[in-house]
């Protein structure tokens, strides 16, 4: 057989077992604080059928989406193949793609299943999701998300839970330095309204959403571009941009609301939520992308430094309505979590203790002791010490440097004399002392 | 937007809140034993460059690999479109294809880190594969593999420590009906070797590895194709079904495979296995199929009826050697996870705890409590205790019925009294008895 110089495809990667253990410490404080909440886990496949995903991404989605060339012989079928562009062979040749987010899983599984669950409906899940994006720093062509949503209720208290949620997931993870920035469509609605623009909503809305990365000179630009009149953008300025308390913002745009009916029903649901949730900043010129948002949106982000959001989210009202399932609103949030481990593996947030591979490695200083390095690391195992055993048998320096390296605490070592006295030599091998212990000494020793 | 039928891929399945609980718990023991053990996580990605994968799974697998369609314009550089097959196509337009074993990413892993691992170096790895196979009962097309591999060591105290593993995973699944059925491959040479029959060992290995599919009689049949003849056959036979303990096969084989070196090199290694391991049964039939096992092959099957293998695996000389990274021996073993789930599921081995969705479901009787609501649900939460709110305010009866289908044990009732007197109602959904309680005499009656 050839031989083949080992490769990764472009934008994936290895975890190995540092990683591995960081990972899976942050992931388990979001899935147990998600099952605190009452969410339930869901797991959906890796493929969906193409008509599942197209479309629901806008048109530079669909072209990122990875697809699974059909098996089999698959142009057997198709006529004039000379004469077609990829598009249109792309179309007849592959008919999955793999996952490129977790919310239209998610619709396609509430509407597949709406028989047998119980509105309202809490799920999470935490999958790999794949993306055809040219790779860069951070960015990469498969990489996980971890998404909350409630799905079949209206009320506001979802939010108040989704911005408690925030708070507890970030105390555990010990960032402190965030803020919950919220807004909502109906107030942008209403706002656009007003000044009787509301056939650019929807522009209006994506122009809005770059503020932040454009400023705000380039946000007057683009403006222009979509027609809109000195005196129009100065207006819409002025509001978006005014400051304040959230108390002072809501009492600005009641006053300056009272004409748009949606827009009131907007700025009623944000100060009801001032006064069940836990802090938040009413946040005007927050729009968000995605189309598919009718009502509260938030992000949350670090104040420190412009790396963009941490999380992001918020109500929407007809996700499943594609899939046939009308009428069944619902209000989710996406937790950056490749972002979020990023963040903490540069603030050294992750505890020492998970990158200990194990407690104990149990050394044999010849074959004539293995067997009893067997059992001793049998025991060791029932009373719950994660145990290694070194299977051969070089010199003892060599089994310790493997401890040193794989940041082994401590180690057994077993010769002649332990085996005939029972008592083992146990190295501690940070401080370097070791001390002649019976096996029972020497678990309550390594378990403390 | 037209509206779309929602369906999922042949052969892949979502896995649902009451799945996830079990998947969860069952994928937590072994990850929680292969730590115990000693070994590694270890993740690599889905997709793999197709010369990593193509090759390594024999023709039949390389068709059943799952392949990228590339992204972008992927026919532009492509001449004479129309004359090619689906064949000839597919290399050029699918330079990526979806992980069909763990195996192989672990090889290619180890081969690319040599520099960064310390040999030996042991992993595990609970991956999704993905196989373009014939979808049924039980076989699907995106499934779980579960493996554990040694690697860069020689010593038999891996076969006893994987076999003691196996003996610990299975207690903690509470499965007390198995066997480990233990082979050599340096036996099988022997023997083959003895009968000089060496030049159709490979040949000889997959119909061996069949016998327990086949039978008996067709094993015989298939042997006559590859030109053995009757009294080769015959004493082939006489050996492979040789009845007896351990001891008595050992010392038969001793006797038989005198003038094999390398069958009496397996025929040690097992008997210093007996002195080392946990009960196995030498089982002088024992294949297996992949034929890059070179020693020890091993399967885990359960007494009760045949329904194929729950493990299986071996040690290899040179897994790594097409990567170009020589004499690195290993062994591992791949535990059947989605076959032991179904076993555990047929015979209600989760315990009945795992499928509670929450522990607490907070019923607001009026909107007005819903303040009430949220701080008690916070302080549940703050006492590790699991918690669902219901969002709305339907009659109590439907919030009480959401927590009989979701399995909820216990239900706190606010309304006006509670919150008036500070001592809320809760109701014990299993008995239907209720009693009004201090939010700390809840916490710990429904912490007990």
């Amino acid at each position: 057989m050839k031989k083949i110089t080992p490769t990764l495809p472009k934008g994936t990667r290895d975890f190995g077992p540092g990683e591995m253990k960081k990972r899976e410490y942050l992931f388990k404080i979001f899935k147990d604080t998600f099952s605190l909440y009452g969410f339930n886990a869901l797991e959906t496949p890796s493929m969906e059928n193409i008509n599942v995903l197209n479309g629901k991404y806008g048109e530079e989605g669909d072209k990122l989406i990875f697809r699974i060339l059909d098996s089999g012989d698959f142009i057997k079928d198709i006529d004039n193949i000379e004469s077609k562009d990829s598009n249109n062979l792309r179309k007849e040749i592959s008919k999955k793609g793999l996952r490129y987010d977790l919310t239209v899983p998610f619709a396609r599984y509430v509407s597949m299943n709406r028989d047998k669950i119980t509105l309202p409906f809490k799920r999470y899940q935490i999958q790999n999701v794949w993306r055809a994006d040219r790779p860069q720093k951070g960015r990469f062509r498969e990489f996980y998300q971890c998404d909350v949503d409630y799905i079949g209720t209206k009320s506001i208290v979802c939010e108040a839970e989704i911005i408690d949620l925030v708070y507890s997931i970030f105390e555990k993870l010990k960032i402190q330095d965030f803020s919950v920035k919220l807004n909502n469509r109906k107030v942008l609605f209403g706002i656009v309204e007003t000044l009787s623009l509301q056939d650019n909503f929807d522009k209006i809305c994506i122009i809005i959403d770059k503020i932040d990365k454009i400023g705000k000179d380039k946000f007057v630009e683009e403006l222009k571009y979509i027609d809109l009149s000195k005196s129009q953008i100065e207006k819409l300025n002025s509001v978006l941009f005014f400051d304040g308390s959230n108390d002072d913002k809501i009492k600005f745009l009641k006053d300056f609301l009272f004409k748009s009916s949606t827009g009131l029903e907007g700025i009623n649901e944000i100060e009801n939520l001032t006064k069940l949730s836990k802090e938040f900043i009413f946040d005007i010129n927050l729009a968000r992308g995605l189309s598919y948002y009718t009502s509260s949106i938030f992000e949350v982000i670090l104040d420190e430094k412009n790396i963009g959001s941490l999380c992001g989210g918020g109500r929407y009202d007809d996700l499943t309505e594609i899939f046939g399932y009308k009428d069944i609103s619902g209000i989710g949030i996406s937790f950056g979590i490749e972002r979020i481990y990023e963040i903490m593996k540069e603030r050294n947030l992750f505890p020492d203790s998970i990158s200990k591979k194990d407690t104990v490695l149990v050394c044999s200083m010849s074959e004539k002791y293995l067997d009893d390095s067997l059992r001793i690391s049998s025991i060791l195992r029932n009373n719950n010490i994660s145990t290694d055993l070194y299977p051969d048998n070089p010199k003892l320096k060599k089994q310790l440097q493997y401890a040193n390296k794989n940041d082994i605490p401590y180690v057994i070592i077993i010769g002649e004399d332990e085996v005939t006295s029972k008592l083992f030599t146990l190295k501690d091998m940070e401080t370097g002392s070791q001390e002649k212990l019976g096996i029972d000494e020497i678990i309550s020793k390594v378990s403390s």
